[in-house]
């Protein structure tokens, strides 16, 4: 059967999804990342996904007919590889996945974010669309862009950093050199420096606020309000049919929700009436594995 | 002959340019829009436009085979009209180009800024690539997006509003309500505001401030940094392979490029060292013309 398989190699999990023909979930899985460790002299990470590979192979009786791998960082002109992660994941970058699992056919390496665009796509928040923004709010801020139907990649694979995007001249500058990016406004990566080292979750900040902690609420508004500014530039640049908001700081539920859209009854050019409607995403963990096993778009 | 007409609608001034079957220039004429005044029952730019094509139609012994138009404002989604322009223009909402000028097959209507674009593609700085950035930077900022080799039109045709970025959560507003947009930081509409009167364009500001007034320098420092900000923004979420930058603020030359270009130094993200080219726009003011006229991408 010509089953395909999805992966998304994240910071801290792995997550392996095989679809059917017919897209139907056939299984899904979960193994720890063990970034850092190493087995039989590969980084831990790609030897689990190589054992992951011949269970699954075994379980449904014949190799899948495609792999795709999501990972963080800027994939290769030829998708091959991941050719750009600075920051973690040693090993990853220029680790050819085709030659390593041993397909012929190869394994097209994505960016995260945009696997996670895809898969909201093909499943999820943006079924159907041609236009859509995809922001997710975490320990970081990313983010992937449909424009005219197709995924944006733009010319060396980094369209879609959506997080850094400058919303402050002389603010706090990013890991990317963003001044005021809305990564260092809103990311829980920046949470402790804007509260004084008080919370380093979101959660936490709005426990506190919630119990009239005044200083708290008021990190929480300013945050919102950047937020806000931040839809309402990417809405003036890419006028998508929908701005999709997923991470975890999406739990946040109404207390996010609910003052984002009164900042954004203020802020967002509505010609004729017609606004953009901001949802939640639907995938959530799984975006980017489905992402990664899409047939859509690549 | 199967000669085509581009015309760019402007506040101030018609252009127009006739291309031969292979693109070469035929003939170009500009004229007064008049904006305000009427002509036997109609506004007097769409009486000049309909003269024009009779002239022309007499002059090259037939009827141009196609017929484009630019004009501000976001095009309706059929293409014939602009359908919302609420600042000035008056009728031009909804003027139907197509049963105007008796065209069978219509006129085919567009941003002023995306056929700036797409005159730019196909005959100026952005000939043969996909990915590509125009801003204009005059009394206002305008902008256009070439995504995927297509230009980004987007849900509504608002895509490329890049003037609409908020570089200041609690900056002054713009006509498009975004707090603090690059368009208030640099457009030469907010210059008497940002120098208490002193100045209304860019050319007098950048006289005073070569003649050592340290208040004007200081103005166009901030202007030049806003920019260099909203440029590594717009390369955060695009990627494009080129920044193109047109409009009446580029003829400041060196005292633009330099200081910008030292900026884009310490801010722009440029992974494996590569930086993406800030090129001037080729066509000046007849790119929306030529790209009206453009038979690519439309």
């Amino acid at each position: 059967m010509a089953y395909s398989i999805g992966i998304d190699l994240g910071g801290t999990q792995i997550k392996a999804a095989a679809f059917s023909p017919d897209g139907d979930v056939l299984h899904r899985e979960t193994s720890p990342t063990r970034d850092g460790d190493r087995v039989d002299g590969v980084p831990a990470w790609a030897d689990t996904i190589r054992r992951l590979l011949t269970t699954w192979t075994t379980r449904f009786g014949s190799e899948p007919g495609r792999v795709g791998l999501a990972a963080p960082g800027l994939p290769a002109k030829d998708a091959r590889s991941i050719q750009s992660m600075p920051e973690r994941m040693d090993g990853l970058e220029g680790f050819d996945w085709g030659r390593f699992l041993e397909r012929a056919d190869g394994v097209e390496v994505l960016n995260d974010a945009h696997a996670a665009l895809l898969g909201e796509v093909w499943k999820g928040a943006a079924r159907g669309l041609t236009d859509a923004v995809l922001l997710t709010l975490g320990t970081g801020v990313g983010g992937a862009v449909l424009a005219n139907g197709r995924l944006l990649r733009g010319a060396i694979g980094r369209a879609g950093h959506l997080g850094h995007i400058s919303l402050d001249l002389h603010g706090p500058v990013s890991i990317l050199r963003t001044p005021g990016a809305i990564e260092e406004l809103i990311g829980e990566c920046s949470l402790p420096t804007r509260t004084g080292g008080r919370f380093d979750t979101t959660r936490a900040l709005l426990a506190a606020a919630e119990s009239g902690d005044a200083a708290a609420a008021e990190v929480w508004v300013r945050s919102i309000r950047a937020l806000a500014c931040a839809i309402v530039s990417y809405i003036n640049v890419l006028d998508p049919e929908v701005v999709i908001l997923g991470g975890g700081i999406t739990e946040a539920g109404e207390l996010l929700w609910h003052p984002l859209e009164q900042e954004l009854e203020q802020l967002e050019w509505r010609p004729g009436g017609h606004r953009v409607p901001i949802v939640r995403a639907e995938l959530g963990g799984w975006a980017g594995a489905y992402g990664a096993a899409a047939p859509v778009l690549a």
